[in-house]
């Protein structure tokens, strides 16, 4: 294909849009949301008291995020929801509501549409906020845009963390990709690993409440959904340290039997499995933190080393090759 | 296909969605953008000072919105963003910003993604807003979805449209249906309403300076996007009045002229062209707004009479029967 890789096409777009933006926008192009000082309608500052917006958009595509075998429409609906509002969890930003523009071909139904609808009003109910408009078109591919706004005093980016830092994950990893693996494969044993890891992947859930517990703790965040090394390595870089991950502490109970169903390496599904949406985040107590679980630390920069590695029991450290999911790849 | 029109499918999605709001969801589904009364990050009521946000988004498809034969790459950023913009300044709403949400098929080249990013740069830099963020995608077939977030002290809505009003425009109508005819059947006439034509389907822009003179003058307003006819019939129903149109004001001499190119009806295109990016609002004194034209009135509701009509010079009425553009029919 004649198209470079997803981030060089970021870095692109910010190249051309970039520059334009006024004083009221704190956060642009590159981190999971933008993070806007609301203004006066008249174009001044505000009287005051005013905390920063924090807008998100994310497309859920057939055939490239989602496949109709594998999923209901409801399922489409309750993900692409958490999708757009786990952007806004790993800034620590309450939703405001949800706004979501349907792309959908000639054979979906309008009960295929009140099934989505009703995933997505699943979802708002979850993480206490509404889908309060969108846009409806015809197209030759299902797709749903979701944009997310919300609020933060004070929003987390990914640029904070610093060397020292603890590390801690809100939500499973992995799981996700055993549960699409599993319905993949055709098979669906039964079991309690089984059907959280189904679950996990057709009904994952935004860390909203871990997200506004952490914004006081935390000095960076992100959102997991490409895969945990990858979105810690954009964390790492933005931030300018290194992450170091236990790896006994990334693998659950649920994660290692529903790997044993698969055949399939459970850190491997941990550190490289994407659709979690779950929420890591750094700060010197982060490993404290109610629904947390802490998973390793910051540590400086070093010249020529991987931006992450796992650490071993006897302090030996193993780089990981980033490989996290490119739409463009 | 399977399912019904536009307006049914918005009214399901309203019965599904609806309801779930809190307080602070001031305008829900159904008018040109939500508005919300912006909350603090702990949940309670601002201080004060902060007043609601204006939100929408709007996608623009392969295929149903656009032809790449017809536009160039930068043509469909620049048209995607304005069309979004556009929503804003039919509520009389100061853009915060723009997200973008791009699904990219493999043969649009990083040159091709550059050209959409310079359109929208360019669409921005007219209306004094910025692309803050955004997501990238693979799909199938291009897709632009653009959400835009404004402010605005007191936002217009469909709904407050009374008998007596004045009706005005702001912006061409016909121009850009005329424009894309010209394109449609490869005549491109020389001539200053050729140009003019093809320019308003390629370049449209929001009427947001209009929409911001509007705001404190109006008491409903539209954007006019899908036809003039069809748009004021949203605005007559929401605001329970009938809307009676001087079909003289309607017929620019550019439109006149380029009609005449193409053999069409001058009024049919001013009345039923779609992707003119028009603001019309509705109020005692709207006329004599700088930039608007006066086009008509609002009157009261007759039962069993069109929601619009043409006003005739001895004061005969000729209903207009509703024919928008429905992506569904």
């Amino acid at each position: 294909m004649s198209g470079s890789s997803e981030w060089t096409r970021i870095a692109l777009l910010r190249a051309v849009l970039g520059g334009a933006a006024g004083e009221h926008v704190l956060c642009g192009i590159g981190d999971d949301a933008a993070i806007l000082a609301p203004v006066a309608p008249q174009g001044g500052a505000l009287p005051g008291g005013a905390a920063p917006l924090v807008w998100t958009v994310d497309s859920a595509v057939e055939g490239v995020h989602f496949r109709r075998d594998l999923l209901s429409f409801e399922d489409l609906g309750y993900r692409a929801t958490m999708a757009a509002a786990s952007d806004l969890a790993a800034m620590g930003a309450r939703p405001l509501g949800l706004l979501a523009a349907l792309v959908l071909p000639p054979d979906v139904s309008d009960d295929d549409l009140g099934a989505i609808a009703a995933g997505q009003r699943a979802a708002c109910d979850e993480i206490g906020a509404a889908v309060v408009g969108g846009n409806l078109s015809r197209g030759g591919e299902i797709s749903i845009t979701t944009t997310a706004l919300g609020v933060a005093a004070a929003p987390l980016r990914r640029d904070g963390a610093r060397p020292g830092d603890a590390l801690a994950l809100a939500g499973p990893v992995g799981l996700a990709a055993a549960g699409f693996a599993l319905l993949d494969r055709r098979v669906s044993p039964a079991g309690a690993a089984a059907a959280a890891a189904i679950r996990a992947f057709r009904r994952p859930v935004a860390r909203i409440e871990a997200g506004l517990r952490a914004a006081a703790a935390a000095r960076a965040a992100i959102d997991v959904s490409d895969g945990l090394a990858a979105d810690l390595a954009h964390l790492a870089a933005a931030s300018g340290v290194r992450v170091l991950l236990d790896p006994g502490a990334l693998v659950s109970a649920e994660l290692r039997e529903a790997a044993a169903l698969l055949g399939a390496d459970a850190l491997e599904l941990a550190l490289y499995g994407g659709e979690d949406y779950a929420v890591a985040v750094a700060g010197p107590d982060v490993g404290a933190l109610p629904g947390f679980v802490a998973i390793g630390r910051c540590a400086p920069r070093e010249e020529g080393a991987s931006d992450v590695a796992l650490l071993g029991p006897d302090g030996q450290l193993t780089s990981l090759v980033a490989r996290g999911y490119d739409h463009f790849a």
